[in-house]
């Protein structure tokens, strides 16, 4: 974990972009976003950015890289919640609660930005409309893990797959990270088995099908859309859940 | 659905006393969080408050009874994602969506409070601390969620019905609505089996177990907790995902 020099002049981080999404940043809004990146750092995979029981209320905004948020059971079994992205915040929940209730790790090597619960409560001062785009922001996430609801109660195991894939490219999408034809993926067979609720065999066995089906490739880290006009028929997938049609808040 | 008089100076209401379990509010931000309250309306059994695809941006706070929160499915079947109680807010994404990616309708006949964009805007800009504590009540609904995700991927249906009746129990206690030993509680078992993934003869079956083991009981409107100890053991039920335990923003 090592300090990085402060870089007041990132005006265009994926924050900035994804939250643009939401509400038309002024030049101030951007600087006070910017702000929030001040204290970056770097981490390895695999290491405790965030875990489950802590009380020292910080939280991140990952710049770059992927991460995993997670549950650990009495048992001792994980349950995956939500992968993140550059743009997305690492544990919201533990700056504003007493005690965090998930763990996060970098599943690449990450770039991150510390975030205080001070550090929130002076940016929403500065700018309001700022503490609606983080509500925005957090209120996507849930909608997000409420698409992860419907995967286990009433998907199948293929659209669970198509449906949350294509939800990673519209993610990608947003900050920069990915096109309408694919997208850089870095996460296993094993990481997408334990988020979708499926064994790894199930997993293999579906992207197969889909492979075979002309629908997309899953391959060497690498996402494709073969047709994504059928993916999306398949998995029924309706992006208004992720609210990306561009700034409501002008 | 009637208007009724503003009632300014409701300072105690349950959305106060929630925010109350996060942040201190002083009289001015009580007075703001009143203002939200303004707008006070009735809704019938099965109304549709809010509904999926909906594009007016209006979000509730609930004042009195009991509403729930589902998606539906392209197939028609429905996922329930969560109930609501007094003081939780309804549809809050619907207010920062472009359109609402799911349906709140009341099972009880319910009061609630519109509350519009430019409502929060507002109220953020009066007082940023009510900003965090509007976060830290949204990150609370995520939290509960994310332990459905958990209960459909890792419990078993006696741990499931055991942790969703102790969680219930949590909120209606914070906001005075119930005491350790139990709560009056509208749901059917057939809600019930809907928002646990389980058949409503599981849901009975359940229920009979755990009554005759002495646990709980769940009859009559009313949840009674028969041994509140023996019941948060078998369920793991660790509240820190709930963050109740007194305003850490002072």
């Amino acid at each position: 974990m090592t300090m990085q020099p402060a870089t007041p002049t990132v005006l265009d981080s994926p924050l900035a972009r994804k939250l643009s999404a939401f509400v038309r940043l002024s030049t101030d809004d951007l600087r006070v976003v910017s702000d929030l990146f001040r204290r970056r750092r770097n981490f390895g995979i695999g290491v405790e950015m965030i875990h489950q029981g802590q009380t020292d209320q910080t939280a991140f905004v990952l710049a770059s890289g992927w991460a995993c948020s997670y549950k650990i059971l009495p048992g001792g079994t994980r349950q995956i919640v939500d992968f993140q992205v550059p743009g997305d915040f690492l544990g919201l929940r533990s700056v504003l609660f007493r005690t965090s209730d998930h763990n996060v790790e970098p599943i690449t090597p990450v770039q991150a930005s510390e975030v205080t619960q001070r550090d929130l409560l002076s940016a929403f001062a500065e700018t309001p409309r700022l503490a609606t785009a983080v509500l925005w922001a957090a209120s996507r996430d849930e909608a997000m893990v409420v698409e992860r609801l419907v995967d286990l109660g009433r998907r199948s195991a293929t659209e669970r797959m198509a449906h949350f894939l294509l939800e990673l490219g519209a993610r990608l999408r947003l900050v920069g990270m990915g096109e309408r034809s694919g997208y850089s993926c870095p996460l296993s067979q094993y990481l997408l088995a334990d988020a979708l609720g499926l064994s790894a065999v199930h997993v293999n066995r579906v992207l197969r099908e889909l492979r075979e089906e002309g629908m997309l490739t899953f391959q060497k880290g690498r996402v494709t859309f073969d047709d994504y006009d059928a993916l999306v028929e398949l998995a029924a997938f309706d992006r208004a859940y992720l609210d990306h049609e561009g700034p409501l808040l002008t």
